[in-house]
């Protein structure tokens, strides 16, 4: 049996790995981490016995425990904070560290889990946009593999075998385009939560939800192509393509054009990355190609969705940028989501951020770290005095 | 210097080819043979300057020297006919044979050809139609290898790249659909020779854009991916797809599909063959993805296309039943195209014909050659019945 840590297992990716593990059958869950659902956390645990387990803190682990108890459910080892997804991610008995929670907490235990040298199914995207060098440095050295399990990174994971690298023109990730794809710049300023996090496709997580409908969730990925695959900014394009059924392409220097396409279920990357470099039936329905009524393609608009231009600006600055890009964004989206701001100021805020930010080196944990903190707390304060002046 | 040979040289792959090695720049043409047009083919040895060609006899030889003469151009050693098709297939100096005379002719040659040990540039899909196995039990035996021409089955060896045909669900060709695709029965019965030769997507020869308007094309290029790629029949399936931007599709156990896009040029799949494994920068123009209007799919109908279901039948009827198919549909082709017959007869004689015949293993060139000449002479007969019957 392959041991399996899970980082963010109550999330949707974290779920769905769940799913994933039970239709294969071969794989042991040896660790997980979850940050607040405790009831469904407990379930997790009842069902899947892990040896340890992680939350965010004592009341988080208190309830996590009552809820055990009323499921007859024997506790594992529970443990707390960074330090515990930490344990998680480097449990001994884990090959394989699934990455899926959100936002910059997955940070540390996700390279602590590259340098033991653990296979990364990785989801939590701003690992890679935050220190994409140190990532990739840290894997390099300890032989650790990154499997992306965003569904683009994953497509292009697929569209790569056999291929040389230097044969490769550039990387085409699709992008949905979001629920306001067709709407006017002043639609999506006056836009709300709800309309915000109605995507078209994909069911997610919130933030990431908010990311897909300002094009942001597709500037973090242009980003973390980069340093999954190690392309040159200038070869890693975005291509809008609603339907989502081509999930990304690679164009080779020939002018071929090799593209995967698939159905819109996270459980298809995850169980790829899981069980990479074989391919197992998986669950799902598979794509019927005969149905499929038409596909489109047009070219992301970036006066309306200015993050994804935010995205390759922080790119070609490089060093601590994106880090700074990245946590000015966590920051701007909780405000909206927190209903504190229009859905047009995360771009806003963003970019503010990043024009008062010199960058510099991001070769340490410390320098990724601080960047990130200088930009949350730039971003908070942005954030006062926008919500001041509203 | 790689050193290439082409069987019809004048012919629209034979000029593609052509095209490709003057832009490519290391690779010499050995040797060429041609049919037909020695104007033309004069042209090419004028600038080629292969050590050895051929043509089918000694009136085409007579006008070919007149032709050479008139450019001033030295004159190569001339063969005729099969055994100079045959000399031309297994010129010493060629590493690759691109195959793409067409019809039946191709067949011995390219057979010598992979029993030589060659690279075969395979563009004749009648080869693999009528001895499937005999060619690719030959290839075994001399490890030439068989790269495929044809836009979709060149599609399917781009996407099989990096994967394991134990994880390969189906093929899936794409076709154009052909000139005909929204009409109704009655119409294609009424089509002009005019009318089917008038190809929405691809600029080829005669005899192969019939084929696409019956989709008896994509019938035999069913039976080519069979031999092939070593699938069973019921692992390959056919979606049009009317804008011929996927070339073709391959899904796999996983749900996965691969599918390789390019531009409607056939100068894109010699290339891929002359120069695999590797690819390099091709004479075209790229696809623009962001200007792709819409992508549409959907099953074909078997009604209206009958010469596709007879594919299939005839693959799983096995032995000498494709060669028959093969030889009766040449034979029908050619009557619609001197204006004998009207479009859906060809269905017609096809299928009377494979009733009649009771199918036999096609071991060897023998067998096969019988076979197809038993059905071309009952193809003629029905034919003379059939214009006696108008």
């Amino acid at each position: 049996m392959k041991g399996v840590s899970i980082l963010g297992s109550t999330g949707s990716i974290g779920c769905n790995t769940l799913k994933v593990v039970r239709h294969l059958g071969d794989i042991r869950v040896t660790a997980m981490a979850a940050g607040r659902n405790m009831a469904k956390f407990a379930e997790q645990i009842a069902e899947f016995k892990p040896d340890l387990v992680s939350c965010t803190d004592e009341i988080c682990a208190e309830q996590l425990e009552r809820e055990l108890h009323e499921r007859n459910a024997p506790a594992p080892q529970i443990e707390l904070g960074e330090s515990g997804l930490v344990n998680v991610a480097t449990h001994p008995e884990a090959e394989t560290v699934v990455s899926a929670t959100v936002g910059a907490v997955g940070f540390v235990p996700t390279l602590r889990a590259i340098e033991a040298g653990k296979r990364i199914a990785l989801a939590n995207k701003e690992t890679l946009v935050m220190a994409g060098e140190l990532m990739t440095d840290a894997a390099r050295r300890s032989g650790a593999e990154i499997l992306p399990v965003d569904s683009e990174h994953n497509a292009i994971h697929q569209c790569l075998r056999g291929e040389r690298r230097d044969e490769v023109k550039r990387l085409i990730l699709t992008a949905s385009g979001g629920p306001f794809r067709t709407k006017t710049k002043e639609e999506i300023a006056r836009a709300t939560r709800e309309q915000a996090l109605n995507h078209p496709n994909w069911k997610m997580g919130e933030k990431i939800t908010i990311d897909s409908a300002t094009l942001m969730n597709k500037g973090l990925e242009v980003i973390e192509a980069k340093w999954l695959f190690g392309f040159d900014t200038d070869q890693i394009s975005v291509i809008v393509h609603p339907q989502s059924v081509v999930h990304s392409m690679v164009e080779m220097v020939d002018g071929s054009i090799i593209a995967q396409l698939g159905v819109t279920d996270m459980k298809h990357p995850i169980q790829y990355a899981l069980t990479w470099p074989d391919r197992k039936p998986n669950v799902l329905e598979p794509l019927n190609i005969g149905k499929l009524s038409e596909l489109t393609f047009e070219e992301p608009d970036l006066e309306r969705f200015p993050c994804l231009g935010l995205a390759y600006e922080a790119l070609k600055a490089g060093g601590t940028m994106p880090a700074v890009l990245n946590a000015a964004n966590e920051v701007a989206v909780q405000a909206f989501l927190d209903g504190k701001i229009s859905l047009d100021r995360i771009a806003v805020i963003n970019e503010s951020v990043m024009r008062e930010h010199t960058p510099t080196a991001a070769n340490s944990l410390e320098d990724v770290v601080a960047a990130d903190e200088w930009a949350r707390m730039r971003g908070i304060i942005k954030l006062g005095k926008s919500v001041a002046a509203n």
